[in-house]
């Protein structure tokens, strides 16, 4: 590993993944943050909680589709979510560097309001700091999240189980193309837009009939479905085989992706999630995303199998099989 | 207001008050968010809690008697103990510079992990973001922590009522002066070392015998003693009486502060505690904090009283009297 931090270990891949084992979980010992699940499980008393924190630094802060107000919001509700748990409380922390306009200040709030409103959180706990001008980029935002688990379903990464089919609630890399796009002043022809929104109405429609088939929640952030899955992978001790033109991206993207030589399934999403579910419940559950407006392009893109533990396959068109490793290398820098 | 934010936003004193008042409030409805305490207390099923977020960005990053990292596991523990809560879990939010040496985050983790041992609370969840050289300074560092409340003790800023003791553990403006020697490279004669530890040890020793004898604890953190016993004659809306001869400065920190024009009033403290006690309990509590080695020089401060509501005014050695506002103007940027 490098002597200093690189933009690498920031990119949700190989090098961050890297970083939190050598230096993180060799000084904090505890066994729920050495889980690496996208939230903590807690027992207190006789309450089963959640609880997850992010840091957003994205740059622009506004961009088509959102802003880094709703994207902290969404960001942290989604992964109180995606561990089964109803979003209940939030935490807000602010570094705000000395210059910003009050306007977008008050506009991230009233963005961060609205998105809270919409996935049903309250907004409890603040705090903000102000830095010099050049110390920060105009505004980073912490938001930490408290869900309460209500049912005893099992959602983690570690619980795939072969035969079980991969769900992807919707097309893949729409944050992320729209975030480089903007980053990079590419004028590329498409009608990009972040797909930042809350999932929890979602997938709590999807737990409260069919909480015991479901086996992982998972949202593909940074790094995109290929790091997730992974991830999930190596949790799991399974194999994940995709099919190729199974994948859904929507066509400009896929086009703009081919200009900018990036895959799809490396690129964040901010309003998509994966499921892993029983074969026998696919169906079912396929039919209720379907009903919400978010998860109206869902689809079966893979399988787990026994074979290949730890790894991910993708089969192309012709028959053809490759591995799809986590994010390396090629980081973008400040997606969310 | 200004149009846009500026470093007294940050100070913790009146344009803070401000900012949080014309911005957030106006914005974010909870009843919780609008009582302003250290943490926020929330009803999960039959579990009472508190929960609490902080931000750091202190500069330097390390300074004599402690660094980011201690600090703000200090911080947020020290937030949640103020409600009589007992702190349980953190979380972690790290922003990165691209370029921080790695030799710098392992110390910065390790003082995180010795000082959560040492206050009893575990790290369970985290996140690691990276932003471009320039983009950030080192370093910053957000804790969100989960306390329980198991005793049914009512502590909080609006509580104070006439007749109660005000006592403070401790000196005052230690870390305050610590800090802005260091930032400003100034060689001012004295020994300066941040006050920078968690209080949950000490506060608990004191709630386990006079629990029902305390009506407000706080930390006096950025903006110091004075801003802290503004917001709390302003939530309680009584009077403070603070005879001056009684306030605790070591000599050193006190010849600092006259040579750079700084009251220690207004200045951080990082690892002391405000009480505010029933006369009857005064003398009691007084020699629970003095078995602690942070409560040494603990003492009574001054008085509430039922005039001059929502005003902390002091008395001088010759019996004069003066109004002590909250900090305004004259901020000392990234204290903590």
């Amino acid at each position: 590993m490098s002597k200093t931090i690189t933009l690498d270990h920031g990119s949700g891949g190989k090098a961050s993944h890297d970083l939190i084992e050598q230096i993180f979980l060799t000084r904090f010992d505890s066994k729920t943050l050495h889980q690496l699940e996208d939230s903590a499980l807690l027992q207190i008393g006789d309450q089963k909680l959640a609880f997850s924190t992010d840091s957003f630094v994205v740059d622009p802060i506004f961009f088509p589709g959102g802003c880094i107000g709703d994207l902290s919001v969404n960001g942290t509700v989604n992964d109180l979510v995606m561990r089964g748990a109803r979003p209940l409380y939030l935490s807000v922390g602010l570094i705000l560097e000395e210059g910003l306009p009050l306007d977008d200040l008050k506009k991230i709030v009233d963005a961060m309001h609205t998105s809270a409103k919409q996935a049903g959180v309250q907004i409890v706990a603040g705090d903000t700091k102000v830095v010099p001008k050049g110390k920060c980029d105009k505004i980073f935002i912490n938001t930490t999240g408290i869900g309460v688990l209500e049912n005893n379903f099992d959602i983690s990464g570690a619980n795939a189980q072969p035969g079980d089919h991969v769900i992807l609630s919707g097309t893949m890399a729409d944050h992320g193309v729209t975030i480089l796009c903007k980053q990079e002043g590419l004028e590329i022809t498409g009608d990009f837009t972040s797909d930042s929104a809350s999932l929890n109405h979602m997938a709590m429609s999807v737990l409260d009939k069919h909480g015991k088939e479901v086996h992982v929640m998972r949202d593909p952030t940074r790094g995109g479905v290929a790091t997730t899955l992974n991830e999930i992978a190596a949790s799991s001790k399974i194999g994940i085989e995709l099919v190729e033109d199974d994948l859904p991206v929507r066509p400009d993207v896929s086009g703009a992706c081919e200009l900018l030589g990036l895959e799809p399934l490396y690129l964040a999403n901010e309003g998509k999630m994966l499921l892993f579910v029983t074969p026998e419940s696919s169906q079912n559950i396929l039919e209720i995303l379907h009903q919400h407006e978010l998860g109206k392009q869902a689809c079966v893109i893979g399988k787990v199998t026994s074979d290949n533990p730890g790894k991910v396959v993708m089969k192309s068109g012709l028959g053809t099989t490759r591995l799809i490793d986590m994010l390396q290398g090629k980081p973008l820098p400040r997606i969310c």
